[in-house]
């Protein structure tokens, strides 16, 4: 067996989505997005369309590089962001931005390869990268995204990476975003070293209106892309239609498109010919995809508001939160203590779960952060998951301190 | 970049499609489903209902593993077919069974351990194989499928394979279905020599009612699962339901489905979950299944008998060919000395396509040979198809031989 697919551990985020599945339970764990802001009406009303029109198109074997319709308005919005016009051919349609990755990652490592990742970082990419045989670097991230001079010290002292693995905006755990000094320099960095970044942004058009300062501006995050033409880009349509449906795209470098796009034919062919046709015709629809978006951010920033406030509220200065300017996720970590890694079967006992963030180091963690999820449940229900947690909170500090002896008289 | 990805060559079937879509052409080139097959009505209806009834679960995440409904369906239809019980959680479902072979490949292959393939065999098997760093040892197939017995003697002589790859019913290319005596011999080896059987069984339910011989007896086709339990099968919805909905399964032993699912994870998270529903859905009504099953296989009976009968009109004893059984293939071998590959750029220009034999070759091929595929095709343009076809084998023919010279002119 391969000895890189034997030493793959289960995400610990999908063991745990295994156990919140349990009724009653809130789960602030997963990354699920808003079930509430599928435009439902308008997927089955396009999908009955095209079942009608064109049947013997979408039911079919489809071309590997993707929905023609869908690649060009990707190459339009991928070329608008950042400013320069991106031709047609250097899109890929894969199944979710996840597939883009693990098609990129197998294509640019030979194994032992470097690739610098996020500290904390988003575990789906983890996992992919150490499948490709990639050897993790990690880079701390702070306020600003990802520590770029600290990259560039220890670029400068001898590190020499195929790839830098970042999530610029909207981070995933930690929902920082890079500062845009910070991503011209990653781009020259690139383009001196001679790595690719790999920038995902699922969470590029879930910034919320109300957020304060640049980060709310258009055109305030500009892709890594915009400044070099050696990166790739990865989005996903799962957090602003639909996940189930999962595509995504990857913008790539010239030298990249033949390798990557004839990997994909190797992995599925092609990516569902269906859900392309259906995202293809509801994105052309550029008023409706601008109100849909509309609608998504907003139902994300009064859950995100909802969430902070429940949680500031119920444990003041004990719990420091992140600002969430956008995405799905609230950073927080623990002053008096507490260990979320010890508070999480107390918390699953009391119906609320959430991700210990040790569960996001590549290496040593820090012990009292914690991922909480504001996407999947409406405002009333993360006041009550807000509640629960505060109770799991007095439950682990009044055993004083010893989480371990307190769940297994539980158990 | 990792050589295993850069020296991987597009399929030439993937490059000649892009040719056939031109307009007019008839394509006996591609493995294209019949359009016609498809039940376009059902699916409509389904997909419907599902997006009325419960769409918070087919748009959202889904498990790795695949749908439940759909994950029990698979083990108790594999089940009947071997006479055993499978377990659904030996069950994984993926975009269709391509993508399977990659994650097998991937998770049983360090680089440079060899897999046995069948010569000639089917191309996106050996794309995947190769880019998981396999070493391929073709073995020949005659008209009952694998020689069974060169590979015996192989393996006596010390071949050690991790992993044999075989399409052991109405095999692509050739149309051959493996005889029962063969595949309990290859089970024996299986066990006897440590390798994993990959059987790869797409168009299982594609037999023909009218043909002759215990091919089509109920029960004569049994799986290599049947007489081991440390095999994988390959299944498909593809030539069955519909290829754009990209889900097909794998059963796999019980030492590999931790390591594949995970890989599966990191590749892609989970496959479409509509799709999934959907045909979950469809199947589970057993009658609708396994009437649409019946005229499924009637579209195919009509088309292969109208295309090997337009053939023996036209071409008689200077073209053999197979006797289809059923699938998608007619394999087909000129006795006149013409190579197809030559005929092939005056049959474009004809306005018919075909695959060279040679292209499923991966050592030294027989240069007589050729695929054509009925399955795309109604009868009356596999008529046509088959006078293209013999305008342009009269045109070689005529120009003595010479088709490089005849080619250059004509472009």
């Amino acid at each position: 067996m391969n000895p890189l697919v034997a030493e793959l551990t289960s995400s610990a985020i999908r063991d745990l989505l295994a156990l919140t599945t349990a009724p009653g339970m809130l789960s602030l764990a997963g990354g699920l997005p808003a079930a509430e802001a599928f435009p439902v009406a308008e997927i089955a009303a396009t999908t009955a369309r095209l079942l009608a029109d064109r049947p013997s198109s979408v039911l079919q074997y489809g071309p590997t590089e993707g929905d023609p319709t869908l690649r060009d308005w990707v190459a339009r919005y991928e070329g608008g962001r950042c400013g320069r016009p991106i031709v047609a051919e250097r899109v890929l349609i894969t199944s979710g931005s996840q597939q883009a990755l693990d098609l990129i990652a197998r294509t640019l490592c030979r194994p032992g390869d470097v690739i610098v990742v996020e500290e904390p970082g988003y575990l789906g990419a983890l996992q992919a990268l150490r499948a490709a045989g990639a050897r993790l670097e990690p880079v701390p991230v702070d306020a600003e995204g990802l520590d770029v001079d600290q990259l560039a010290a220890r670029l400068a002292a001898g590190l020499r990476p195929v790839a830098v693995y970042t999530v610029t905006t909207f981070q995933n755990p930690s929902g920082v975003t890079l500062g845009p000094t910070r991503r011209r320099l990653l781009a020259e960095l690139a383009e001196r070293y001679a790595f690719v970044v790999i920038e995902d942004d699922p969470y590029a058009e879930l910034g919320f209106r109300s957020a304060v300062g640049p980060a709310a501006e258009p055109g305030a995050r500009p892709p890594v892309r915009t400044f070099t033409d050696t990166g790739v880009t990865l989005g996903s349509f799962s957090k602003t239609i639909s996940p189930g449906l999962r595509v995504g795209w990857a913008v790539l470098p010239e030298v990249l498109v033949a390798p990557v796009t004839r990997l994909k034919q190797a992995a599925d062919l092609h990516s569902g010919a269906l859900g392309q046709a259906v995202i293809a015709e509801l994105v052309s629809d550029d008023a409706w995809w601008r109100a849909h978006l509309e609608r998504v951010r907003a139902v994300y920033a009064g859950r995100a508001v909802a969430l902070a406030g429940a949680l500031a509220e119920r444990f003041g200065d004990r719990l420091q939160l992140n600002t969430a300017h956008g995405g799905m996720f609230l950073w927080g970590r623990f002053t008096d203590g507490t260990v979320p890694a010890r508070l999480l079967p107390v918390a699953l006992a009391e119906g609320v779960a959430f991700v210990p963030g040790a569960e996001f180091y590549t290496g040593p963690p820090d012990p009292h952060t914690l991922r909480l999820s504001y996407a999947t449940n409406p405002p009333e229900a993360l006041q009550r998951a807000a509640d629960r947690l505060a109770r799991a909170h007095a439950t682990l500090t009044c055993t004083a301190g010893d989480g371990r002896a307190r769940r297994s008289v539980e158990r």
